[in-house]
């Protein structure tokens, strides 16, 4: 499957997009040891005391961020990868590909960085837009099928 | 892949379920901007002042539908997926994704509309069994390959 | 494809951790009964009453390591998958899956049980490392058929 070039370019974008979200992961864990807040007790005691169980704003935003990208770039990896099966041309799908993943990338950015709005929003909605339509043309292949 | 009988089908019901999702999170979205409920600053400053930086218990609402769509839908994608390889007859596979999709349905819509306990819960543990169904025989054809 | 060997085994371990997930998600629920703390007016009402209606801290640590499953196990249902397609050798890639498997086990448990830290968190940075692996492996795979 990775000889099909859409499937391969499809894999490409997916896995760098996996790879943002082990960041984001990574970031939020940095910013909890920097400003001492844990979200568990056991975690706590271990960095100085019980009183560092607490709630941060920036913690908070970067688990916004990791939530958007969890209801978002997960079902791009299932329908990226059914769209790749339906024998789209390469330049068409690889526009999908990359056009969801810039927006991803600049939707953790204004996410991160609190860029002003709406610059976040803009990049989910444009990012919905190849996904919408990967869905549509997966479901004319199905009922093509039948 | 599509050619197959049984994955045609799994992808039809799966995408429909994508897009139920894919409506909660515009619900969502429609409902902060209704009841001025944002969950960050800088979209409460560009609708009207920080003041509407606030939670709002539709809102929470909605996205415990939202997470717990992904909780059951997302692993839903990967088991019936694996579940079509398994070379299972159409009618009896259709049978498990239909079960899944009309349960996943009536979980939303008693989520949202708010109705009665046990509409929910029950939606919910119906949906499960033709899931703990497909584990079930996935883990069988994976021993029998071995 | 579940005739292949590699990827017969990340079925199998891909599809335990699915169930040690809904695990989570069912020992989440039975939390709620006995401690009678609920995410819904509706179910609180269904079992005594609105005071029900309340967070409970145990049951925030059963939300958090489902969240965690999450963010992780799903990933790796991705990069597993396609791993498996860059025909890597059967004990290699048994060792990555087996270790992602046994580091999310002990991040369960260390979690549930509220084992001293940082157990949990070594569990977690462990677990990364076949991901992490799996994934530099996909790019170079998908870079060398371009």
């Amino acid at each position: 499957m990775l000889d099909n070039n859409v499937f391969a370019s499809f894999v490409f974008y997916s896995v760098l997009l996996v790879l943002k979200m082990y960041v984001i992961a990574f970031i939020t864990g940095q910013v909890r040891l920097r400003k001492k807040a844990f979200a568990n007790p056991e975690d706590a005691l271990r960095h100085g005391g019980t009183q560092y169980h607490r709630g941060d704003p920036y913690v908070e935003r970067c688990r916004r961020a990791h939530q958007n990208d969890m209801e978002n770039i997960f079902p791009f990896l299932f329908l990226g990868a059914i769209y790749s099966l339906t024998e789209p041309t390469l330049f068409v799908a690889r526009l999908h590909f990359l056009a969801f993943f810039l927006c991803r990338i600049v939707h953790s950015v204004a996410y991160l960085c609190q860029l002003k709005a709406p610059t976040r929003s803009v990049a989910y909605v444009i990012g919905q837009v190849p996904c919408l339509s990967m869905l549509l043309q997966i479901l004319f292949a199905v009922a093509s099928h039948w």
